[in-house]
């Protein structure tokens, strides 16, 4: 049965306030929490429909954790869907630990990106694109908010992350960062890349001057009509194509 | 005086039966009002903010139509903006007529995209790679919705446009159709491309059965990672990029 308690306690995981105490987020919609499911995130509770039950029967054996059987209504209750017929999970984040690059991989870097929907379509396209690994500055917006998992229609079960000040970052790797600049080098015209760090900045703002020290060389999208600029999630995408496109694997 | 039916007329513009009924729509916001007052569309009236009309008194004299001074609560409660202290115009639309492609030049069409995020961020970025010319499927999006006006950017005064049945379009025209599909040749293999049209599928069920008879190259956007698919708007600006980069103007 739904309890009054754990009703109070998923809505207040709309709030990053709740989560960042608890350590805890969700994850709603047939195909997230499947992919939460197989992932390596540790889950609390799957709260479903009976529908949803049966139809994944086999997958549940494994989950050994807390089950609750809902109606569509209670369920719709309790995300942010407006329709949900299938699930809701609540996941355990996972600790905010840096991690060493491998040699020859690629990985993103977001300074101050702040819409939620762009950070969630970001890390779809490094998972399409095969980044493995990202890294944000402490102001980008937060992994765990509802709307990024929602955007990255289940690929933020497979990156790697954390949020540390990108100077200090950069300074312990020592890899080449290649700056997201309007009047860098026209991505076009590269003919070879040393695997690194893509830098994207902020939507307003690009990147901060702070980080922009620790940049080994500027790059742009060249522009053939008069738009001004680019959306961030879609500049990332074309970069990451261009770059895959040189490396080539 | 800002009158009560000018209020219920400008109103009436949020819903496409009033917008296909008077033949107008509405455009909010500093920099898409200053492009559209540039741009080849017929401006019935400007509403603003004494400020605005300040800063911007050298481009409004040519402008012959109606103006009216309102305050910001005012200009507020017209349009879509949550915040607007500059102007909304409302602003005459163009005939729905099929225009002629140049040698040389890149199409974009598009089948069935429905949301209008996608179509107003789909404007911005053919805008960006130079392509001036769109040809949309009847059940596309509408080009005039507020929020495609908004998530162009401004671009949609730089575009020609018509809705057609895409059969009817690509039999007329007899041009190489590129049509983007999971499984076509690989874009980053592609050596050399002759200029034609680039065709973009529906968000969920892709290029329909109708349309993709006059398909002569299937295109993929290669995958390096795990992820299922891309966004239309994503996969659109990746595939223009390519495009402009085998093609070199």
């Amino acid at each position: 049965m739904l309890s009054k308690n754990t009703v109070k306690f998923i809505k207040s995981l709309h709030q990053k306030k709740y989560r960042t105490e608890t350590g805890k987020f969700f994850v709603e919609g047939e195909k997230s929490v499947l992919e939460v499911l197989e992932s390596g995130f540790s889950i609390d509770m799957i709260l479903m429909t009976e529908s949803f039950e049966q139809k994944h029967f086999r997958k549940l054996t494994s989950f050994s954790g807390q089950k609750l059987i809902l109606t569509q209504n209670q369920l719709e209750g309790l995300g942010q869907f407006q329709s949900n017929d299938s699930a809701l999970a609540v996941v355990q984040m996972k600790p905010n630990q840096a991690f060493q690059p491998e040699e020859g991989e690629m990985i993103l870097a977001l300074d101050e990106v702040r819409d939620p929907g762009n950070l969630g379509t970001i890390i779809r396209i490094a998972d399409w694109y095969g980044i493995k690994k990202l890294v944000f500055s402490p102001h980008t917006a937060e992994f765990y908010n509802p709307k990024v998992i929602q955007a990255t229609m289940g690929s933020f079960t497979r990156v790697e992350f954390f949020y540390e000040d990108l100077g200090k970052v950069f300074s312990r790797w020592n890899l080449p960062v290649y700056g997201a600049f309007l009047g860098g080098d026209n991505i076009h015209s590269l003919e070879k890349i040393t695997p690194g760090v893509i830098l994207m900045g902020n939507e307003s703002n690009g990147i901060s001057a702070d980080t922009a020290k620790y940049v080994n060389q500027k790059i742009t999208i060249p522009a053939f009509g008069h738009a001004e600029s680019l959306n961030v999630a879609i500049a990332t995408a074309v970069i990451c194509d261009n770059f895959k496109r040189l490396i080539g694997k």
